[in-house]
């Protein structure tokens, strides 16, 4: 079971010229898994906004993923740094691992702010969901 | 001759299933084309802003648009009214026109501010070019 | 009641520097809701395949539309003519009508075919949903 | 002096919430760098058509790409292996680099064909380049 998931329906203009989803949009669907999985942890999109900077991306295309059935956007562990976040992630469809990747979110202290300790109530959070 | 237009290169990923230029990316491109006519009006990007807000659009697809071949995008004709611009634009391209549509601009003051009227350089900056 | 509705779930980039959604964006969410009820005619993205070519569009921008809620996208009624449908659509946020818009869609018979009638099947799956 | 440069004009809606360009958006340039550079060993979009699949990519977000100016993608270097290639590449702005990635491309045999030797004009072509 993963620790957070969230739904995509995939949309036609997403596909390629080829007939499935395009790899430039990969990477865009595992940017909502992160955001909806900080959002889990710091209260929702109503919570107090923590900025979080990506810092660096990597995915791995394990097959191709296509229109037509519902897709699984998994955050399946995450390690904590001083300042920053790795968290790794799969995408799934229709029982099929299809995508695998990581990113680094570094915590900002506001805007303009420099890195900043990633806050107490995050770590027990992520504990908590990933014991 | 157009009154002003702006080239955009078509990118792989914009293409479809089907291969040609997806129906969701040519609003998008006829919007680059009304943002940089409206920024030539100002003075270019570094310009004093003005809010437009796009009131709606209106798009007639005409032919096919291609991955592979330049796109020129074309305002043709602007109607100026008291607080907004309907602009008449164009695409083009390998010299065949693949779409037409139009736009209405409603001036507004500022965020938060409501309509406004047509500032008079811009009235006249339209008055010389589709003169 | 609208008589076709999906829901879109707004994903953070598509918001724009302006902190709401793109106005690029929302012809691609009418084209979600156009292509799901074309579906939901047919029997499903599993049906045979019929080509319908999007001639035009026209878009309303009413209100805003922002992150953070769902957005319905409905179908409200539909205009059969003889190779061609005319949708009429809306899009509706948190109770508030943001968008408003229509389509022509013309039915082709197959690749390289021209403009065919408007099948019976679909004719008649129409006339049911909108008595 | 990088071996292979393509220019990207950003678009307004490409920006995101806090007005640069969004995360999501910096992959998929790279994809039309990387598309680029082999239709340039290629010998163009007209050339016969070579499947390259994307089997992984890595990105660092260096510095925030804005709206407004130019960007320069390059491929800086390329490591040939015996079916796949791996691409360096680079996002330049204003004289400042924004983003550092690589691409593993692996050569695939037509359609449904499984991985294929990287061809020997490819090989010359590359180093040639990269001499």
């Amino acid at each position: 079971m993963p620790a957070f998931e969230t739904t995509i329906k995939p949309r036609f203009y997403e596909t390629d010229g080829l007939g499935h989803i395009s790899n430039t949009v990969i990477p865009a669907w595992f940017e909502i898994g992160r955001t909806e999985f900080l959002q889990s942890l710091a209260g929702g999109p109503g919570a107090r906004r923590r900025v979080w900077l990506t810092a660096s991306i990597q995915i791995d295309y394990v097959a191709e993923t296509f229109y037509g059935s519902d897709v699984s956007v998994r955050v399946t562990d995450v390690k904590v740094g001083n300042t920053s976040l790795t968290l790794f992630g799969e995408l799934w469809q229709d029982g099929k691992l299809t995508a695998r990747g990581s990113s680094v979110l570094v915590h900002m202290a506001g805007e303009g702010g420099g890195k900043a300790p990633v806050p107490d109530d995050i770590r027990e959070a992520i504990a908590a969901q990933f014991a």
